[in-house]
């Protein structure tokens, strides 16, 4: 059964268990999923048999058997194989011919497919023998349907860590396998968790990494003081991250705590508190009153169940975007294309935002007109891009606030929006305060200045919706000394590891995926370096000129990190609206509960291997023509990548 | 006028000359091409407007004069532009807003462009701003259709070679340009020459780039005893070298020699000897016994022509393979298909090849056959792939020489083929020692059991056309205790840094070209380790059921080795005919004068940059399925490649 009943973890609610290879294998999966697991991961052949090798004629080996056939359907969903680790014959094998162990485990391999089997782990390979494995595997893979590769890969614990020993790095070796097998999509990782437990950033390197599973011995477990197992607090919090990264754990090894009674005691009998509301879920299956059997591994489970449902259910906007995650989406281009109803919604429904908008105009009004004056002097504020309101509203509650007389324009292209603009004017009786525009402001002529001018059109790598190109226009709306609100915004930018991003962005196989940017609520991901301000912008402008190209190459410090495959590069914004109040999307300082911006992601042709401790340099422009605006970028440390995007071929902004 | 009249060296014959800004730059251009130099190298902008920066709304730059347009076709052949070392304007140059360097030199690439120009000379940036420079220029370079762009690279002198430097290391730029600017075939090099030669291993490494020039500074130049500019040994070298790879010369500089005469001595005179038949070439342009008036800069062209004409030229097949160079021919398989006419005279031709195995057949027979059995005993020898018979026709002169009696059964599938053989043996009157059986020799019966078993059938990797598995059905022919010839033969490979034969490759623009072997004569290529043997096969095999199949990884090592960019791996292979008598076209060991095989290319969809010193990693699989063979191959360091081919997706060999 699963774990708990929470939607923000994915498949991580599913747990499985390692048992030893059985020929009754039916009988076996019944006992584990009774015992509360929903799989079971088994050896596909007796492990005797591959000690003694398979001669070289044998078509078939010696699988599980055969009746398991019967119950495909089941097998597929509820177990997954473990491949044998297959050596080569000796040379001193003499005689008989043996099979080789790359023929063994193609064919092992291709018996899992041929089942079905959700997936199959493989036992890592040593040393040079990556590049063999990796060959039959990337030749199996090629042939995958429904099948996924776990590559069992140790989590390295913190004796082993550090930037010096690269060659006794795990992740090195899985790093080649997959990139032998061309980064496919059939390929994860089997984290091994160790008892002694990882440093942190060991941990964090794999959240980029497709890692499918957890592997956790029953010997890294403690025993609480009623006999319980339980884990180590760096192991609890080991799972409940992973958890969270939608990958699942299988529990390996025997029990090692004896469960105390017949009738199983609740988990809040096992010493460990009951979360609220899920207490039910961790009941046990022999819950009818009759004194049955508990298989030895349940309290492992129950324990499970706990850490899968302590962390609170994530709430209202965090809960709004898991459907997001990872869901790569093409920047909107509000200039060119006129936004959707459900757009306007769902960005009116960030009160964050408008309430710092709000902020500002408050500060700017009282800035711009003193008490003495309240009465008498109207602010001419102008909305470029209203929209359906939301800073009309916004203007118009901050100047009944500071009971400051205010004059709005409200400038919408969008004929759609113009109308609800109109109904929502009408309703809240504003005619005298508002005047509704339905121009271009690029070719509105203004019947008088305005004094404070407002937009909204920032993107989530600040100016890639041509703010600047925009606000350089509106400008000449404004009077000498006036505000723009924003008056300052600048992107950030860092080299991201993301094997999930970037396998998105393989499946569409062609070039200009790889040259387009594109707004994601990134999850699984590991930041390689923290981010670093890219391009600045100033509103108004003291040049009348405007030169809104922009250039600049960044160097990313890595100094003790360990070695990382960089996928790309993720973007964010922050702007200075008016004096203190600002709005960011930048993880060290996002604004509280904003939703308007996920981040953006430039992906890279190629995967870049960045050794341990290699700085990273990259490089990107703000390329304009005639008519369009476009970012091309590269890569130039520790090696050199195409610039992507030359001329914008693959993707642009249409002004 | 050209240096000389050979065909080995491509456009190496024409030499150019740097000259100064002229507003007059058709008189300038006529005055060096007197002087004998086929074009001149330029500035494209008067450099005293460059040092002043070009006002930011510009959209003209100061270029040479306009009626250059008048002469466009000429000048577009003979005249190579040299775009201006642009500066970003100082921040302190305050008022008037300046063109950014990057700005003036995309329009001065784009008036190259527009002039038709041959090529454009760009300077070598300093530091980050190589990422500038190129995001300009691969824009630029985009929309080219007849220019080229010729990046300046100075070549480093011995001083500062070595491992450590890399920092210090032009080719390093370089490689970063052409890297971001995705290999473009429009992207070439032009080689600074120092005064100081650099070392051997510094020139090698460029033999792999795509040189389009070396600038020759006439500070280079000695003075011989008769007062005349002459090249150290060194140097000479230097220039043979980049000559026979197609390189032409552009001489910089003032005139550091004075032509002693009005009228100029000829070559002999001048101190340096004329080569048999060539002196016309350099006879000066006022030959005419008027007493003109020598251009200062001519005896520097009489000295390159006198270098240029001085390696002997290439004779018979060496001459025949100039056309061959670095085309990429996919491999040959001649169990698929039937050969044609041209492909047997060729290989016919090879009488090295011929003579080696009429030497092997010659050993065998005197082994086999005691003198005193000479008259009674027949050897049965059967020539499996007998083509149009010139291994029978080996065997027989061997067996004439030797003295031994011969029966000789020519198996033979091409229908083609067989007509001639036919013919042969009638004209040759040998109906009653050769028996022609013109069946594929997978379905045939033999009537009795051969002595010995000759056949060619090997490819440039060795193995690649299926020798192996044809020989092992061939063996069921051969009697207990009989010979096979070849008896053993092994591939080999190694490493190479090859811009062109890469670039080839990637002009197809898909994935199969990347993940097929060519057959190539390669030349501008430079090995980055030496060839290591690969797989080995042995005839006859007592393994009854022999398995083909082979893989290997090895490691190349590249102590003390500059930095290289590896396009793949370039195969040889070497077989033991019989005894000592062996064939080879593994560079160190090839067979003198023989010409049937051509190297073997193994590409890689992204070039892999290699550090200083740093090992390659190669790996390589001989895989068989049914029906097909194939080859996967993959790099795993200094960094990891996909494996290329898999389960033979682009390519294989029939079966």
């Amino acid at each position: 059964m699963p774990l708990g009943k929470r939607t923000d973890c994915g498949d991580a609610k599913y747990s499985g268990v390692q048992v030893a290879f059985a020929s009754d294998i039916t009988a076996s999966l019944q006992e584990h999923l009774d015992a509360g697991f929903d799989f079971v991961t088994a050896p596909l052949i007796n492990p005797e048999a591959v000690c003694k090798s398979i001669p070289a004629d044998s078509i078939q080996l010696p699988y599980a058997h055969d009746d398991i056939l019967l119950v495909a359907p089941r097998y597929s969903n509820q177990v997954v194989g473990i491949a044998s680790a297959w050596r080569e014959p000796d040379a001193s094998d003499a005689g008989e011919k043996r099979l080789s162990g790359a023929q063994a485990l193609r064919l092992e391999l291709e018996w899992a497919s041929h089942m079905s089997l959700q997936a199959c782990i493989l036992p890592m390979p040593q040393g040079r023998s990556c590049a063999h494995l990796a060959c039959v595997l990337n030749q199996v893979i090629n042939g995958l349907s429904n099948t996924s590769m776990w590559l069992k890969v140790p989590l390295r614990p913190a004796a082993s860590t550090g930037t010096t020993v690269s060659a006794g790095d795990p992740w090195r070796a899985w790093n080649s396998v997959r990139s032998l097998c061309n980064h496919s999509s059939k390929l994860g990782a089997l984290l091994e968790v160790q008892a002694e437990v990882p440093p942190l950033q060991e941990v964090l390197r794999w959240h980029g990494e497709p890692v499918k599973a957890l592997l956790l011995p029953t010997n890294a477990f403690l025993t609480n003081k009623r006999g319980y197992p339980t884990l180590s607090r760096a192991h609890q919090e080991l799972l409940t991250r992973f958890f969270q990264m939608g990958v699942q754990v299988v529990l390996s090894g025997e029990s090692r705590h004896s469960a105390p009674s017949a009738a199983p005691a609740t988990p809040a009998e096992n010493g460990f508190p009951t979360p609220s509301g899920s207490g039910s879920a961790s009941t046990v299956a022999a819950g009818n009153g009759v004194a049955a059997e508990v298989h030895p591994l349940q309290p492992y489970h129950e324990y499970l169940s706990y850490l899968f449902r302590r962390p609170p259910l994530p709430a209202g906007q965090e809960e709004m975007e898991i459907g997001y995650r990872d869901y790569l989406q093409v920047p909107l281009q509000p200039l060119q294309d006129n936004l959707e109803l459900q757009t306007y919604e769902t960005f009116e429904r960030d009160t964050p935002k408008y309430t710092a908008y709000e902020e500002a105009i408050h500060d700017a009004l009282l800035d711009r007109v003193p008490q003495s004056e309240a009465a008498t002097r109207t602010t001419v504020l102008m909305v470029v891009g209203a929209g359906r309101g939301p800073l009309v509203k916004a203007a118009l509650s901050a100047a009944r606030r500071t009971e400051r007389r205010l004059k709005v324009y409200a400038i919408e292209k969008n004929p759609n929006a113009v109308v609800t603009l109109h109904r929502l004017i009408a309703a809240e009786r504003w005619e005298d305060q508002v005047t509704i525009v339905a121009v271009d402001m690029r070719s509105w002529r203004a019947p008088e200045q305005a004094d404070i001018l407002v937009s909204e059109l920032l993107g989530s790598f600040g100016d890639n919706e041509l703010s600047p190109e925009c606000l350089d226009g509106a400008q000449r709306f404004l009077a000498p000394g006036g505000i723009s609100i924003p008056c300052a915004y600048t992107s950030h930018l860092h080299p991201i590891a993301s094997a999930k991003l970037w396998g998105e962005v393989q499946g569409y196989n062609d070039l200009e995926h790889y040259e387009t940017p594109y707004v994601v609520k990134m999850h699984r991901f590991t930041p390689l370096s923290p981010p670093q301000p890219v391009f600045s912008f100033h509103h108004p402008t003291k040049d009348p000129h405007p030169d809104n190209a922009r250039s600049t190459s960044l160097t990313f410090p890595r100094d003790g990190l360990p070695a990382a495959l960089c996928h790309g590069l993720a973007g964010y914004f922050d702007t200075q609206l008016y004096g203190n109040v600002i709005l960011s999307i930048h993880p060290q300082t996002h604004t509280e509960d904003m939703h308007s911006w996920f981040p953006i992601y430039f992906p890279l042709k190629e995967p870049l291997l960045c050794p341990a401790g290699a700085a990273i340099e990259a490089h990107i422009w703000r390329c304009s023509a005639n008519h369009k605006v476009w970012y091309e970028w590269a890569l130039t440390e520790p090696s050199v990548s195409a610039i992507h995007n030359p001329n914008g071929r693959s993707y642009f902004v249409g002004l």
